[in-house]
């Protein structure tokens, strides 16, 4: 068959593939389909070359790319040969599509389970109002930041300095942390890592062994539970009052708590100092550790922002978390944990084990922002901005859906929380609204506890007047 | 001693402070400290303010942000109260350092194995020749770069697509990978994560689960064997010979098998396609399922770069890894799982789960980045340069430590192996090096199975000409 092999070889001199791309590419497929065999000698590369019309060295190029992967044996003054042992190959080259796919039911128990979390809930498309967790960012002073990205990229100083965790970052994030939410640490307690869910399941993953319980408030954020569940923790909701999670005596102490205290998620509760301590003390008793998510602390409506719980007693039971997708645009990917001084080694090496790093041009981008005062700039514009914005949300709901809805006024943050007054169905009204173009979680799908709570989860940040004044009218069409 | 309250409080009008922190601070620490109690009233603010000689304004706000705070009771006409139920404060306020240290052992069992790990190797400070795994970041265009991440910046059609994996990305990336790898895929398989070692921890937690037996080469990557015991998996070195990983009969079927075909780590040699066949009947046969590690596989020095193992089959049973980390800079922070197809809902939900997303920015910029050819432009700009530099680093060895070391030569990539031709220790030899400047990572650290072989791991893409001459030099002294 050598002799005939030339007539199966078609080369195109016009085309954008080179010759010996061509060549390569049609006889690698002659022998995956089998129609050159095992132990089949080519024509020689002379001989090949001038049946084809090309140089030689196009030929010895594509003959020894395919020495290279194995497909031809060469040897010095001989033809080469098609490797034997590739018989099989036709077979294996013919995916099985129907059978293999049911065989990827072979995932983990964990990655079976994914699609019964109900976490996260997909809206698909642009976002609509009243989705919640969103900032908004037509806000955002996108030309400042671009300037700091470019800047950042290639700076010498990046690759002098190879850490993970940036110092300029840990430095500048520092002082904004001590001075606005009252964090005592030293720089290189900040772990960075791309967003709060990965701080969230990294610390899972340092702290909890299968097993272990993990208290989280109810309602309260379906992001931390899944990332505690994933390191198979077992989750157990704690009913809140208006002052947030109170610790009471329950036979399943646990490991760890998660709180939201600067504004509960999703009632917007801040939790007085009173509960605080509570906390602290019951913690200290029973040797848990608490993750205190601050996602959205730095939007604070009737006074300064109040002082984080890791501040208030410079314990070292406290993950302080924190993010800068919400108080600057969802796709920084630039997450926070302080850590307790003693763990900084432990969770530098979790981080790297997981793959938890956060990329150091766009710390670097940040740390000049905070620096310069463009953070702080932004942050303040944002809370005037939102302030208005959710008296604007109030006024709206009250006039549409007054008497149907009975709202907790959030002292800051982006979003509220609106019960239903009266018996309904929310994940119904959730449907219908989402068919109208309003996003609005049902608060029964954030219950961790048994619990008939009924109500509409509405962010109000991320929306002008106009766009909060539409979508409510539409929210109170339905609700009625 | 409500009327000897002014006299604790020092107001300094000269602060960078403004009055009304400093009010807020000194009272919360009064309270804190128990020097104000539970129930005691304050002046009233008139009173305080003119004692102070401050405004009244800066009395009200400092109080109403100790009441929002929880740590002063206030009603209408009345004056402001300590809150009760703080007693304890002070005991809480102390952290008991030394005590609650010992206390922070109660890491999980994964953290508290990291340590024993030995994975990353640590070096501190600039990186020296010849530490293995990293590109040249002084050749990369980062001019070009920035360009694309300040246009990427706040792009509006980054708004208007809430996809975690970018469409764009995962368009021009395909194509890429189709031309050059050889991977055949749609672009909603590529799963785009931080890093590879996201990448393999993502991969392993959804198809492992505690117990399951994985192979990986030995000598091989330590990352991904750190990954892997993460989700669980036993994981069992297997030798490799000079075509790589062999399957054969062995009790423990694996779940999993991760190989590095295009340059194996840290060998540098190419699996034939007769290996790579065998390794796909294999996995079709037991129900495997495999890693393809390409990570380096752009930089190829004989021939083009060799098609990855996932086209060659089409098979539905291959996690086809990459990263821009190799092919451009360390800090990129981009990897990419192409998927298959029956799991790209599984693996999405997954990553949202871990928080294993990439700033979408970034993702942006890179897509415009291959788009537009600079991407292409690098990778054969630096293939020649990197050529250059493994011949110079072959023939300084030789010249420096010929007999003493033996070389795999590798077709591509960006490191080489070098064996100790006679015994040694290459723990203590890498060690020496250090001292003097050079990193050699030990071959023995490399290992997964039983064995005795000593080597030293070198990388030489990093390096220029003159680096590589004096690196070698020390290292021949050091060896010899």
């Amino acid at each position: 068959m050598a002799e005939l092999l030339p007539g199966m070889l078609q080369m195109s001199a016009g085309s954008d593939e080179t010759l010996s791309h061509q060549l390569t590419r049609q006889l690698r497929s002659l022998i995956t389909s089998g129609r050159l065999v095992p132990g089949q000698r080519l024509p020689s590369s002379r001989h090949l070359a001038q049946s084809l019309n090309v140089s030689r060295n196009t030929v010895t190029s594509a003959i020894e790319q395919l020495a290279a992967e194995g497909y031809l044996g060469t040897s010095a003054g001989r033809r080469a040969v098609v490797t034997s042992g590739l018989s099989l190959m036709a077979d294996t080259a013919q995916p099985k599509h129907n059978a293999e796919r049911a065989d990827h039911g072979k995932l983990s128990h964990w990655a079976r389970s994914l699609q019964k979390a109900g976490w996260p809930p997909v809206y698909g498309g642009r976002p609509r109002p009243f989705q919640p967790g969103l900032a908004d960012e037509r806000e955002f002073p996108h030309e400042i930041w671009g300037r700091c990205l470019r800047r950042a990229a290639g700076s010498k100083r990046l690759r002098a300095n190879r850490a993970h965790n940036h110092p300029a970052l840990q430095q500048t994030l520092l002082q904004h942390l001590a001075e606005h939410r009252g964090i005592t640490a030293k720089p290189s307690q900040i772990i960075i890592v791309p967003s709060a869910q990965a701080g969230i399941a990294l610390i899972a993953k340092a702290m909890i062994d299968a097993g272990d319980v993990v208290w989280v408030e109810s309602p309260g954020y379906g992001g931390a539970v899944v990332a505690l569940q994933a390191a198979g923790a077992v989750v157990a909701g704690v009913p809140i009052d208006k002052s947030g999670l109170a610790v009471r005596d329950r036979k399943d102490a646990p490991r760890l708590i998660f709180v939201t205290p600067s504004h509960q998620y999703p009632s917007g509760q801040l939790m007085p100092v009173g509960r605080r301590l509570e906390l602290l003390r019951y913690a200290d008793a029973t040797g848990a550790s608490i993750i205190e998510d601050d996602y959205d602390g730095e939007f604070h409506y009737e006074a300064r922002p109040v002082s984080a719980l890791q501040g208030l007693a410079a314990s070292t039971r406290i993950f302080y978390l924190g993010t800068f997708s919400k108080s600057m645009f969802a796709d920084i990917r630039i997450g926070y944990i302080v850590v307790p001084e003693a763990l900084i080694e432990t969770f530098e090496l979790a981080q790297r084990h997981l793959g938890l790093l956060a990329s150091v041009t766009v710390q670097d981008a940040l740390a000049e922002f905070i620096g310069a005062g463009a953070y702080l700039a932004h942050i303040r514009r944002a809370t005037r901005l939102y302030k208005v914005r959710r008296e604007r949300m109030l006024g709206a709901l009250e006039a549409e859906a007054g008497g149907r809805l009975t709202i907790d006024v959030p002292p800051g943050g982006m979003q509220l929380l609106a019960r239903c007054a009266t018996a309904s169905n929310d994940r119904l009204l959730s449907a219908r609204l989402l068919d109208a173009g309003v996003v609005a979680r049902p608060l029964s799908s954030l219950l961790f506890h048994k619990s008939r709570e009924q109500g509409l989860f509405l962010g109000f940040a991320a929306w002008n007047e106009k766009e909060i004044d539409r979508a409510a009218r539409i929210l109170g069409r339905i609700v009625r």
